[in-house]
């Protein structure tokens, strides 16, 4: 059962993507966000989308160290073409963009296209909420959900993510699909081989399912709102089809060639609005009053968005971060394909093996 | 059973503010928003707010005719304080300021404190759809939503409203409450002596109920996602909260002195991004893609945000707006206190009644 220390998996991660290709400043940034997801439970957006990165550039798709071109730009607004760079180089970029255009112009809007897989949203919303800004991120990919009363895979599951300063609590960083979950929640329940909640997915006739092979099967996932009111989900994700995929020019999830992440990112500049102190004063009360209130039977607490995550990070900060055998044994075999040497690494996770 | 023209309600309507000191502009667009929205059948922010409008006057808690202060302004951004004007006179100067400076600036932000109830939001992302724009709007109000797991009213219901200009489809516009349902649906149930579907609110023990008597028994409405999911509307809620409710100064919902409507308003120059005619021909395909798709059982067609409404209005227009006996006759009792003269009102609307 290997168990990793967060600085182990990083390390590895960058040798894999330094000996593919990829210059030492963009194999750090991935494989830093890939390890983060990792800490925060989010293991289907961790080391393990190494073997499918790996993949992508063996066959040109990905392509590291592409240069960004600044398409369309203004003093408040910019539209970057990634060239099919790694995601999270390209999006970094453009979350930095926006944040400088918002420092002198209040609000600013950087759309991406021509980019691989971008990783999790809060990465970039939180990084502007580091920097006093409210950060706002939509993001379109494949399809996979369908419109409220249809059965065709039509829409990406569209997650939005918003963060915000605060002050003594913790950063407030929301990051969520538009669908009732994520396509990572049906593979893991897959390959568990669990049901998955009622109200989840349908299958290819359009019938409630509890299987998740049903998805991979001419299904679709619903959109948030399910049966009872999914046409607000189906709204929130074409919302963000249109932002990230129209916006962007990366094409929306329903389009025959519609490939990589189209990304929508803003920023705002709370200082023009009010002291940025003020602001998270405010939003620490509004926090620690939410979190006071009176709990419905069987909940133990109100959890705030992105709370979680923290929890988790913090544990595996402590006791490490577990991979299964599978995925291991296919970054293994990367590794020993390009002859990357391990010795200094797996010494180093000793205690959490 | 009185039905109306919409016409000559809305000169009704204008007629009552007048006589209750609003300048002629501002009754006009109160009344015009007012009964839009009997038009588009939400009746609950229809002319039935003339009654709550009038009381409030009366009271002192809205002034027609105030003046809008700017307190905060930048080239992209504003502050907008209303002294207790109508929410629409606010709002309706609020987007038109956004769309003005976007259109130098590429995006802008404008936020409102200090005023009365703005309506519904889709007047105004449509106002700038219409101006070849992305509209954006949230507000929050009073606390009716519990945050997931818990059971205190701490939440407004923190609508969200989106709206795009497209080519030949009717424009895209998405007006949603992030809870499960708007608290006028609950009101309507009750009124009728109806349930509520399973899942839309809990009673004052946190458990579910489909009373909607419950609601004002100390029970609250469930954020979007209800049980399997409400951490994502929960989430939703809090963004708006923190957007309309802080952001803008107004304050949020669970705060004990919170009065009136928290605005954001945002509008986003497509022509800074791509050319508006393409924007408008990949929406359009985008509508007619998602429509085409295939039904699941018990559904007859897909519809996209803002139908329902666009349907009912042309059904209204052609057969009359109906009003309630109840709601008539408060109506009434407000017209003839106040001497105003509708002999020419009653005759205009002759062959609805």
């Amino acid at each position: 059962m290997p168990i990793f220390k967060a600085k182990t998996l990083k390390r590895l991660s960058k040798e894999i993507f330094m000996a593919y290709g990829a210059p030492a400043e963009e194999a750090e940034l991935v494989s830093d966000f890939l390890v983060k997801a990792n800490l925060c439970g989010h293991d289907s957006h961790g080391v393990i989308r190494i073997i499918q990165y790996v993949k992508a550039i063996e066959d040109g798709v990905l392509k590291p160290g592409a240069k960004i071109d600044v398409v369309r730009e203004t003093r408040s607004s910019a539209l970057l073409k990634g060239n099919w760079g790694f995601g999270q180089v390209v999006a970094k970029r453009a979350m930095e963009l926006a944040i400088e255009k918002a420092k002198k112009s209040s609000v600013s809007i950087v759309c991406a296209f021509d980019l691989y897989h971008i990783g999790r949203l809060a990465d970039y919303t939180m990084f502007a909420a580091e920097n006093n800004m409210i950060g706002i991120a939509m993001v379109n990919a494949a399809p996979v959900v369908a419109p409220y009363g249809g059965i065709e895979r039509l829409i990406s599951t569209a997650p939005v993510s918003y963060a915000f300063p605060t002050g003594k609590e913790n950063l407030f960083v929301l990051d969520i699909a538009t669908s009732v979950c994520a396509e990572g929640k049906v593979r893991v329940a897959l390959h568990k081989g669990e049901k998955l909640p009622e109200g989840f997915i349908i299958d290819k006739e359009g019938n409630p399912s509890t299987n998740p092979a049903d998805l991979y099967d001419g299904g679709a996932i619903l959109p948030l709102g399910g049966d009872l009111v999914g046409y607000k989900g189906f709204g929130l994700g074409l919302v963000v089809e249109v932002m990230a995929g129209i916006l962007s020019g990366a094409g929306c999830a329903c389009e025959a060639d519609k490939k990589g992440n189209g990304v929508f990112f803003e920023a705002i500049n709370i200082e023009d609005f009010m002291p940025v102190d003020e602001f998270k004063n405010r939003i620490d009360s509004l926090i620690q009053r939410i979190k006071s209130s009176k709990l419905r039977p069987g909940f133990r607490e109100i959890l705030l968005p992105g709370e979680p995550e923290l929890r988790t990070e913090m544990k595996r900060r402590k006791e490490g971060i577990y991979l299964p055998e599978k995925t291991w044994e296919e970054i293994m075999e990367i590794i020993n394909k390009k002859g990357i040497d391990v010795t200094e690494l797996v010494s180093e996770s000793k205690g959490f093996s």
